[in-house]
């Protein structure tokens, strides 16, 4: 990892990447999960398993909304806070008008900016969060999204009910919440600490795919183009990672990702993992080309990856959560899937 | 204004507020306006007033993305820039998953983060464009908001064929984009220096309102909260403002902000303005409780406001977009209308 001079004002390295002249600390994450997560090979790893779907309410909306107000108090109690210390809430969801984290965070009473980059949402929170901190906008940061699989089948495609087909290129949206606490200081004296040391920004990369039943086709691009310029940008071998860890391109997707960094000599395929393929068992749990969702990278990060730092398992990764940026009007309307990956440098110390 | 200490690593004052060390310039502006807006009392401002409300496209969703692209290019070029020299490109706008914004920028390949306010996305847009150029994350950014009457109908209640009926309460969704361009470095060697001081990023505030025609009521107790804390954290009063500008309240809900303020002795009677109030007539227009949408607060800001503060007529404004954080399944779920208001202090020097 290349030196930032902390005498430039600037942290832009390259294209389109920063590294932090004060890389924040990861004090307290979270991540509450369904039934069927629970079920998953990361199920033990999750803080909550929720049995109910509906968590007790009466639309999936609203529990989706409960996922992520469970997950945001769950992550300041275990940074050790409570909602007043929290200077700034980052959220996002897949739902309309971000109405999952409206309802959801609106009681913490915290100054709150929404961010939407579909399942890319955690990559784009972690990165604002982690320049407020850096910049000195702000000492104490929460960073937290979701998704609710039945929410999102009738926010994208078809209600549940209908009961449609899906090809084994669909991935499925995995119900739950992350949320991650980043602060100025570390308060965590076990283990090492855990710093986000720069972040590279994705663009917008349209291939022409049009079918939302195999996202991870759209998103690979968009991953392939951040992986490769974070690379330049930093100067850096795949290698300097332990894992480059996508957010949902799934089994389809992430073939893809692996040929299309092939193409510019760069291989990532001894070190490569996607949440999506790590989330559900492939085999046992009929969840076709893997998960997919806001949730899917954030519970994935904050129940497994965060883990696997902490214990020594790993000592960097760059985790890049994927979105396609679509709606149903505009998939209606015939338009293609624009998508976006933006990648966040994790690295234990 | 407090000056804040540089010695301070952080720029936080107060609950809420941040004072910039390295106030951000802007040095472009742009406003692409629809017929309606370019017949109101602004639009001889207005850089482009198109005729066609679809622009040329097929539908209305592509049509706003055909205004964004057009700000967003006419922000670039007055800012003597290209599109290579954005760093970060924000935007967002009231279409579910940001379609509008996602179709509408793609091109320009600009490093995206997409960011949902509602029709407070310009105060949200300025605030992180302003933190990454202070923080030093950037030199230059581009923020850019955009709203379309015809597809947020079609979005939020129901599409203008059904020919439904509005009540005195309801507002007029804008039709348009605003672009601006934030720099580290003044360029504009004409005139008075325009520069972002400080912002006050809001909380959600829900007073329960449920009735989507009369989102001036919703929107006008988190523009209250926004500015009391503004005041206090700042420890100014109203009148250091030459105009205390709400996005898009309204006649309905800038009458109960001025109320609601009362109660805590803070009187803007004098010096509020209203962007939904200012940039239809309300006599010939036919726009009932004024206008709305994220266009709306954007291009009465870079056509009107910052000419004002560009001739000298105005020094000092809060800049204070407003937004009803609902969605029609929200609303249909019987949900009220939480409500989001975020402050930027633009200062001419």
């Amino acid at each position: 990892m290349p030196e930032n001079d902390r005498n430039n004002k600037f942290k832009m390295i390259g294209k389109q990447s920063i590294l932090f002249h004060n890389p924040p600390y990861i004090i307290g994450a979270s991540s509450i999960a369904g039934k069927k997560e629970g079920e998953g090979p990361l199920g033990h790893l999750f803080d909550t398993v929720w049995e109910d779907p509906l968590l007790g309410q009466d639309t999936w909306e609203d529990a989706e909304s409960e996922f992520m107000r469970q997950a945001a108090e769950k992550a300041i109690q275990k940074a050790g806070l409570s909602s007043n210390d929290i200077r700034y809430l980052l959220a996002g969801d897949l739902l309309a008008q971000l109405i999952a984290s409206s309802f959801g965070v609106a009681e913490l009473n915290i100054p709150f900016f929404g961010l939407f980059g579909a399942c890319s949402t955690m990559g784009e929170a972690l990165s604002i969060g982690s320049i407020l901190i850096d910049g000195g906008f702000a000492d104490k940061v929460l960073a937290v999204t979701s998704s609710h699989f039945a929410g999102a089948e009738k926010q994208f495609r078809f209600p549940l009910d209908y009961g449609n087909q899906r090809p084994y290129s669909a991935s499925w949206t995995v119900t739950g919440s992350g949320a991650v606490v980043l602060s100025d200081q570390n308060s965590n004296s076990n283990g090492p600490s855990i710093r986000i040391k720069g972040i590279t920004t994705g663009k917008i990369v349209d291939y022409g795919i049009k079918d939302t039943m195999n996202m991870g086709a759209a998103m690979a691009p968009a991953a392939c183009d951040t992986i490769k310029t974070h690379l330049e940008d930093l100067n850096l071998k795949p290698d300097y990672y332990d894992k480059i860890i996508t957010g949902d391109l799934g089994y389809v997707g992430s073939d893809i990702l692996i040929d299309l960094l092939r193409e510019y000599k760069i291989d990532v395929s001894s070190n490569h993992m996607d949440c999506g393929k790590e989330i559900f068992d492939p085999e046992s749990q009929d969840t076709h080309a893997g998960g997919s969702g806001c949730a899917c990278s954030a519970i994935t990060f904050t129940g497994y990856v965060l883990k696997q730092l902490r214990e020594g398992n790993w000592k960097r990764v760059l985790f890049l959560p994927t979105g396609s940026l679509h709606s149903k009007v505009s998939y209606n309307e015939g338009n293609t899937m624009p998508a976006i990956a933006h990648a966040v440098v994790v690295e234990a110390e």
